[in-house]
């Protein structure tokens, strides 16, 4: 089988790796039927995290089960099944909350970008859908299994409600996907920061009222400018910036909600400065497993088309080229068909 | 009129200060019934917020209204009355919403340590309670005007619902108040952190069922063996220095809530930490006037008693010794009576 591996920076190499098979008795092997590549892999891809060995890429995955471990009992072989970049039993505590992606038996799901994936824990991980899918769906489910999910938590920890003014920090798929999410919400005023022409009209395609080019102390007063001095109610912050999260919690009101959905990288928060805000705080790894259903029954019923962030679709074993492009910001998100 | 001034580091001082009189149409001049001291007094007491210049202090106050101005409608002369620290207007929309303490017209209530007192925007900050309350109630209600009210935001901020299991750091006085506050809203399990007896006997008797006497991530380890191995729901910071919001937020489970109501010094948060963390966080100036009704009540009726933080009560012209006090540990809380 072959798949991407990572060995170190913008050196993405599609090459033979070893066949997954049934590990735990609680895996299952699917075949994908389509990946793509992330925003948070280009952090190594870049070099910002070190690659320490050669490592397999891509989390993002749909496609049929194969073959089940013994004690797998709700998946089954020839299932088209979506799953979270994390596994999880779908049981704990933490799960029952909500919180899959930090569920206590959780396990990062790897090496996707290939013909074959290995899910461990696999009746907690994964959804299956009705039947199986056109192929013209394929995209916007795909987009279930990390960025629409994760999109759609940050509008819910923003606590998006109807009637909201809501912005969008960042313009990458997740930024783009939390403005869907902000409208399937029922948010009237959808605010996105946004200098890329070609990101800013898939914005307003996906809902976005106003569009704000400036970015960091510019970006915060206009912000303030069109909500009455104010600032938003929810604010969602899809970068992982220093600048992006105090662009946010800056162009939040007072009792208002931020979240944050992007890996921080360099970030520290000013205790101080967070206190007077007055804001809420939520983020971290989008528990995607907990939005799989209702958003596969919206994709199912053509509801929404998150694939439509996919503005570039390449064979699988194209997958470097993928990389190149969202690196250059050629492409906002790269689908890979094996 | 005599009051309390701080000149520099452990310089309070009892003298002669101009009486306050009405500046503004919708100001009012109250008579002190009773002030005390507070927590955040003791940050420029120990000189770790400087003092540039002579420093009229106190901000808890409860008294008789003396005079009003001709723009206010609902407070009348004679009403015993009870406000925040914070004067807002109860009208913008950041008050609508709850957040009194970031009202836009919001304007710092200070020099209550004194005789007689003026209050802003007296309309949207002042509340009367029902009569001329006997003086046995006196110290619950003053405790409406800040640290109970703070409790309660704790609380309230990290959600604490029935059934829950509560985690408070710090054994002052708004920690002894946010164990009543989670006490009163219902949490089965509430685990103080202290290791001062006279505080834990308190605590027990607001309704804390577990006393912590560890610390740092010692203390995390305690929290983590009695609540099996996850976290506690809600977590209420009451301390605000770096090693107590790790103790609180290390604390927490996946998707649990930390609430953070005292002023941070030298508090900084790694984005990275809390984004894994998976915690919400809530907190700020406390919003008193959104509970003053409801906490009045409960007072009124004599179902809580938040009255007994005041373990030392001394007549006004004392106020240094009751900085001592506090300052040294020896008192949780000095109420000062003109």
């Amino acid at each position: 089988m072959q798949g991407a591996v990572l060995y170190g920076p913008r050196d993405v190499r599609f090459e033979e790796r070893a066949a997954p098979r049934i590990i735990a008795p609680t895996d299952a092997v699917i075949k994908i039927s389509a990946t793509c590549v992330c925003g948070s892999d280009l952090w190594p891809y870049r070099g910002i995290n070190p690659t320490t060995e050669p490592t397999p890429m891509g989390h993002e995955y749909c496609g049929i089960v194969e073959e089940v471990g013994r004690a797998v009992t709700s998946i089954k072989p020839g299932q088209f099944v979506i799953g979270s970049f994390f596994a999880s039993d779908n049981t704990c505590p933490i799960c029952r909350a909500g919180y899959q992606t930090s569920c206590v038996h959780r396990e990062l799901v790897g090496g996707a970008q290939a013909g074959r994936l290995r899910v461990p824990l696999s009746d907690g991980t994964l959804v299956a859908t009705p039947e199986i899918p056109p192929d013209d769906l394929i995209p916007s489910l795909l987009t279930l299994s990390d960025v629409m999910g994760t999109g759609w938590f940050a509008a819910d920890a923003a606590n998006v409600k109807p009637g909201a003014t809501v912005v969008v920090v960042g313009d990458g798929a997740v930024g783009l996907l939390a403005v869907l999410s902000a409208k399937q919400m029922g948010a009237t005023r959808i605010i996105a920061m946004s200098r890329h022409p070609s990101r800013q009209k898939l914005a307003r395609e996906f809902g976005a009222t106003d569009i704000v080019t400036e970015r960091g102390d510019a970006g915060v007063a206009r912000i303030k400018e069109l909500t009455d001095g104010l600032g938003a109610e929810s604010v969602l912050e899809c970068v992982g910036t220093q600048e992006s999260m105090m662009q946010a919690i800056r162009s939040t009101r007072p009792g208002g909600y931020v979240s944050y959905v992007g890996v921080p990288h360099g970030v520290a928060l000013d205790g101080q400065e967070l206190f007077f805000a007055h804001v809420h705080l939520h983020g971290g790894p989008a528990p995607v497993r907990r939005y799989l259903p209702e958003l596969m029954d919206l994709v199912w019923k053509r509801k929404i088309n998150p694939g439509k962030v996919f503005d570039l679709t390449l064979p699988l074993d194209q997958v470097a080229e993928g990389y190149r492009a969202m690196d250059e910001r050629r492409a906002i998100k790269a689908l890979l068909r094996p």
